[in-house]
């Protein structure tokens, strides 16, 4: 079955226009790449582009935008709300079809070591790839930011390739995660409290699921509560749990789901694996999926 | 979004493995056509060929294969126990995905007629392609084969397209169906007449789902009863939906569901739909599934 890689690297430019395009012709120039989407924020003056392919254009895409960043943008110059350190300011690796994390992890130290290397940039491993526990967490990374890590960096802050000492293309933050998936449930009800009690006990700060993050939010034009979520691991913490355990503590309150809310992109997997569990399915192989067969089998 | 296109022709040689191999060939010439499967069955003496593509791709690799096998096989020559009229017995064309059936419709019929003018075999339309309510059903097309039609062609059985008489090759019956989704569900209880009886009302001659055969099944291994079932449009009449009232029948004799199995290929829409309607999915979009917008976004 053929791999499925995503990337989605933020690079802080967000105001000259010609300079984000610039950035992504970069990887558009590369074949087997779709670009999903890229936006810009003027205030943070930081763009985030998406791609996806398969696992060797999606690697040679990545190094050529950091390439083309680390020549156009001028960390000394640069201002912007967001905090950021680099050109390139992170590099997540994402699994999205016949991958496991194991191989994006790989992936992301590789390229962590040939932007080192090869362009002189620092990198620093994150998230799942990271190589020290308390890098796994980005902000602890990047704390201080450009103007701190610059003095940072040749002492406590060494980076895991490339240069002790800062360029003006400041530092890459390379590393693996799972696609995240955006993912509300509307109440019956318009307390906003029941929506904000149900998030404290699903998410994990609460005692909750692992990998969920949750709030409650009132809905003005619809007078409704909704538990808005962010799943960080569908596969470990899916869906359907989800849903079935915030039915479940709702109707402590008489109150029932109205609807969810897919934001954004998700995973095949992520609904396949809510249909299989509820129609109880037996042996189910992603490959009897036609469309999956017709896409996705080997040439 | 790019449409996919499903053909499944059974052809009438079984025993011949280079016949089978030549006609098979006559598909895979075809750039941009995946063959899925493929399988002969001797004392049938016929084959089944299931290939996918674009609509394009597809209906020329449909025109080579019927062209073919009217070259390689001859019907006065066939010997087979399934009922046979043709070289080419059935070609039907099956929506897959982005399609509607009125657009699998008006390709069967524009294929039907380029059979009958360009390759002189007579073609009935047959299934939702048929112009003639009574030439729905396929057996009543077929009925007396091969050799009773060769007697009727030019009197009261009249072609659709091509010849009014006919040829060594016989005729070949175009049409367009739903793909068949063969589900099972299987009952904790070892007796067969719970099965039956639920399989009884479940089905469409019971009084039960439209598109739906039923039958029940004792499993020996398993010593368990099981719902064995052929839907025949998952749109209309979706998984979830029969699921569920097999469920609730099954309650009314104090029997659980224990498992379902999909048997062979599946839509990727047919589980979507079950994971919409079990998480009550506001709004969802295809094109919101990552390897949708990867493999199937327009170029």
């Amino acid at each position: 079955m053929r791999k499925v890689l995503e990337c989605v690297p933020n690079i802080s430019e967000g105001r000259r226009k010609e300079v984000v395009e610039e950035v992504i012709q970069a990887v558009r120039s590369v074949e087997g790449i779709r670009l999903l989407d890229y936006s810009s924020d003027a205030s943070h003056n930081r763009s985030v582009i998406t791609f996806v392919g398969e696992v060797e254009p999606v690697k040679e895409a990545a190094f050529k935008l950091v390439e083309k960043a680390g020549q156009l943008i001028d960390m000394e110059q640069h201002k912007g709300e967001h905090p950021r350190m680099g050109a390139t300011d992170v590099l997540p690796f994402i699994p999205i079809s016949n991958m496991e994390m194991d191989e994006c992890i790989e992936i992301a130290r590789e390229m962590g070591k040939r932007i080192g290397e090869e362009l002189n940039i620092p990198v620093y491993l994150y998230g799942e790839a990271a190589q020290m526990p308390e890098r796994k967490n980005l902000s602890r990374i990047r704390k201080g930011q450009y103007e701190k890590l610059k003095e940072l960096i040749s002492t406590e802050r060494l980076p895991d390739f490339g240069p002790q000492e800062m360029p003006g293309t400041g530092a890459t933050a390379v590393g693996a995660r799972m696609p995240l998936v955006a993912y509300n449930i509307n109440l019956d009800t318009s307390q906003k409290e029941i929506a904000d009690k149900i998030a404290r006990v699903i998410r994990a700060s609460g005692g909750g699921f692992k990998n969920v993050k949750a709030m409650g939010v009132f809905l003005e034009d619809r007078g409704q509560a909704q538990v808005s979520m962010n799943l960080e691991n569908y596969e470990k913490t899916p869906i359907f749990r989800v849903f079935e355990v915030v039915k479940r503590e709702a109707q402590r309150y008489g109150v029932n789901i109205v609807g969810s809310e897919i934001v954004g992109l998700v995973p095949q997997k992520a609904l396949v694996d809510a249909a299989d569990f509820y129609l109880q399915l037996e042996d189910f192989q992603d490959d009897q999926i036609l469309e999956t067969r017709v896409f996705m089998g080997e040439d």
